[in-house]
């Protein structure tokens, strides 16, 4: 991982990204790419999206490659105050060289938190780790192989308080940007929520919104439902209600068994998961009214 | 069409099929081969399930190829009873060249019955149609087109009842085996269900059990789903819960609206409806408890 | 047809869109969407891609709403000459409102000709089709039924010169802009492909480039492939080597014989084609040395 | 592991599988079915496949649960042998207790190694590895995590010969069933695959029969494929034209480069060779000139 960090690093020190949503107006465009040009930045990737072009709301994500970026970040800053101000844009820039800090939280079913991890090793999920929080020790040994510190916070219906003080302090010390839940199995207060909002990912074991709660492969083969899915979501105060950010599905047949969906599912919820955190940390989307735009 | 018949029921006049649900014991598929066997019938196909081998259910089709089988009819029956008897069977067996016989119900979305229609055209669906209902005159000149019959029967919410006595008659007369349901957008009273139990085919235009009942599109499009799906089933006096048969889904994004949704789901909603047509006429579904097993 | 024909081109009449390559480098955006901003164009949506961001080639796509579009069009024209000179680019600048002109090509497999006919008088597939050619008369009724010229051209290997002769004049007639191959079986010469590069789109009925050339489903069948597919790409010279638009695949099993494969295959075949036929239509495909841009 | 193989073979202690191939003609399944009944067999699952029903090649798999197996296997053996011969039945009869042991070879990719040792060690892949045998060092500690050992024979072009012996050597000295080469990037020589034959089940990166040979993903980006693929197979003397068990693909666009569709690949790579595996454990596949059948 470290030598895969460096090089990312190095490759993407010149490049930025703007996240931009507000009113559509004709003008927005031209006024961000002069913006861009007037810093010698290349746009190497630009998607744009608008609800309605009379009258609705314009979303854009571009990503730039600008000469002697790191020198520049604070002027950019500024200057792009006064255009934002102008259009009314709820905007973000990111710099690609600072990695996001992701925490995992997870219980005992480890397939996700694998594939993060295996994912992470080989460089292609390119964020920083600081730590992966348990309410189990199962984990422990897979996690540390991998260089990254394991913390067990035994968090059970009975103690959410003080197990939610303890990671909100382990969350601040490591600076964390986004939580991953890689099926963690216990339910956030909305104090924990509200604190995340927008940077908590979890994945849920169904085709939402089918299936809503606990048991969702114990209730799909009762229904006897012909495809399976999983679908990962920002976490809001609203259980397994937030912000879809992708799914998938698998055809399954009556010779299926719970156990047999449940297998089959891990497949698809390892994939789910690792495809929302990859858009996440690559600041492709944007929330809006409990959707996201994923450019 | 008639050329397609014609040649199907030519190849298929000494092929049957057998249809049999049982308590699961040892000795079953024994007594049953030993019967074809005695018959000097050649099984070409053959699929089985057991709910649980220890005690479960178990279900079984079988396909053969059955010198003389015209003249051997009743006698297989009676025999086969006997059999039957003894292992508590529920059992099916059909001839081949005796084709189902279907009735289309439609209203005004017409992708389903075009698909449905253009399959039997070609011999790729091996039915009769020997009408079309539709509460709407849509559909008559297509219909028409086809050289089957088209019947309007103006239903609505509030003549449901004599709108279904016509209906009944129709399907009597015609003497019809299973009834499809290609988007027609009524409800049917619990004795017309009745009437026709594990013989009526409907699609529903959402991935089931997410998005029960009226429009799943503009539901599915304000929930912010990545994937929507169709769903063909048996229908049941609970609306869109019978028995599963067939589902299949498309991926989405968020520039599609209510309307992209629609015209999605209808290249869906047709290919659903015709595999799951296609299977109920090749005897290839058995009903158990709300689910369906598709050999 | 004829009503979600006006509707739509009153709906579009201040729709444009613009298509670019040119060589990349900084400020193209920039002096594009000045352009659009001086004209007081709203961009509605916007695609871009580089090869590379240092020194490659430069693909834009970007379609906006203007004012009175119809009385600036040749103003637009000319001043946008000026910046496509300084960048090199090699663009286009449609108007939605000005429908595309499409000949369908067919031979005796009917099944995506009839697509493509259900989808345009649906209105989901907006586009003029002012005749339909066949080597065949098997089409005529079908086609006329839908206010279409049919065309009897029997073409055949050894009269390709005289035959592609009476095809170009009435392509010429009709004023063509792309010319659909929906299973036309016939090979067309060199001088016919040049006359219309990049306008000819075709279908092949495999997963290119696997099985090339002729009987490809009996081949796969040979094979022993576990998943079919088909392949709709534009026609050059070079035997089913041409750029790929779009591919589509479906599973298959050992108990598909060549009959079920081409059945299955059909399906595949008609929706693939109708997707790249769409995408050409909406100006969304840029060809770059053998391969597709599909924005 | 130990406890889920410990709990499998318990499990599976009766359960047998009968895989059958002989000319098709009536009689068969009776007298199959009445064998396994007089050995008070249950048959919990049964597929069958004829080329032919008229003279074709016939095709069975069976499944029973049979108390007391341990005991009676020798005698079953014996027993099958006398209707084997009757007709003329290639046949396989196989304990489910007695777990296949398997050899993993190796090169410098290791997603598929991974997640097949990862899947054996939740219990999913049920076989015995005895070891894994790499021309590169580079996944030693990664399999000893497992408690698997880890051989480094370091084949090459030129030393083929010998490393085969070694190889050989210890396949014999494991006494190993089959071989999986997990992105192994060494021919193996006619003598090896003889003496493995329809043992040795490889992961091609591509969608066989495009890209055959070497660097598929490089020619894929060169000709502009819009879906990638993957392909396990039977390894014979014929380089990537053995007996295809299982693909699988995945949708790309004209963004992502060859590094892209490598990464992209990994994922269909891995989850199809395990599949495949899976079957060939289950004794699911029955080889068929240069086809596979999968029940």
């Amino acid at each position: 991982m470290k030598n895969h960090r460096q090089t990312f690093q190095q490759d993407n020190k010149n490049r930025g990204r703007l996240l931009i949503t507000c009113p559509d107006q004709p003008g927005i465009v031209a006024a961000i790419s002069q913006f861009l040009s007037h810093h010698e930045a290349n746009i190497i990737e630009s998607s744009q999206y608008s609800t309605n072009p009379e009258g609705g709301v314009f979303f854009i994500r571009i990503e730039f490659e600008c000469p002697d970026l790191e020198s520049k970040k604070n002027v950019m800053r500024e200057e792009f105050d006064t255009i934002a101000r102008k259009f009314s844009m709820d905007w973000k820039l990111f710099f690609v060289q600072e990695l996001k800090r992701a925490a995992i939280f997870v219980s005992k079913e480890l397939h996700c938190l694998r594939e993060l991890l295996l994912e992470w090793e080989s460089g292609d999920l390119m964020a920083d780790i600081p730590l992966v929080i348990s309410n189990h020790p199962d984990a422990k040994d897979f996690v540390e192989s991998f260089g990254i510190p394991f913390v067990h916070v035994p968090a059970n219906k009975n103690n959410r308080q003080e197990a939610e003080q303890q990671q909100l302090k382990l969350l601040e010390e490591h600076d964390i940007d986004v939580i991953i839940l890689a099926r963690y199995m216990q339910i956030l207060t909305s104090g924990f929520v509200e604190a995340y909002a927008e940077k908590i990912i979890n994945i849920h074991h169904s085709f939402l919104p089918a299936f809503v709660g606990a048991k969702p492969y114990d209730r799909a083969f009762d229904r006897g439902v012909k495809i399976i899915g999983a679908t990962s979501h920002y976490v809001t105060n609203d259980l397994d209600e937030g912000p879809i950010i992708e799914q998938d599905v698998k055809r399954v047949n009556h010779r299926d068994q719970v156990e047999d969906l449940k297998k089959n599912g891990k497949i698809i919820e390892r994939s789910v998961l690792v495809r929302a955190v990859k858009w996440h940390i690559d600041d492709r989307i944007i929330v809006h009214e409990n959707k996201t735009i994923v450019f």
